[in-house]
């Protein structure tokens, strides 16, 4: 899995919602607020049986209803098309459940 | 809940193990390593269950198999008997499943 070109980057990268380039590191990261803890493990939950069928994992970080996501493919030491495929599906699944 | 005095902390805090203090701040860490991201996730999802009966919830960091803990009592501002509670379940949860 290739890391994504400048081109790919011009295209995706901006129809993400929410996601941000990480600085010193090809990454990306947001940060998911729910209601509470249940939504935000339920969350967590849908994302780690998905991310488990990509064999892509997220690195994450949660404390009661947030849960802060950094995306990147470490055998291709930085982003790939799967880190924007997993980074839309986190989106999806998180679709109304979140705060503003 | 009040925290811990000094006499809890000598009698509770060397009975846990691989916990450690953490520095600047009353708190307790710990990282739990699994075989793979299924056996991490596993056992997070046991400890959400325990956590959101107990209404004591951990912050942590997971990436693929592995995941740091850290325990303290938001409303407490530091460690109190929930957070050994919570310790001990998490090792209980995790006895055999974590590698050397």
């Amino acid at each position: 899995m290739p890391r994504l070109t400048d081109a790919e980057r011009s295209e995706l990268l901006p129809a993400l919602e929410g996601w941000a380039l990480v600085e010193g590191r090809d990454a990306l990261r947001k940060t998911f607020v729910f209601d509470d803890f249940n939504a935000a493990f339920g969350w967590m939950t849908r994302v780690a049986l998905a991310a488990e069928a990509m064999n892509h994992h997220p690195e994450w970080f949660n404390v009661y209803n947030k849960v802060d996501v950094t995306l990147s493919t470490h055998d291709a030491k930085g982003l790939t098309r799967r880190d924007i495929e997993l980074a839309q599906r986190m989106d999806r699944l998180a679709a109304g459940l979140t705060k503003e």
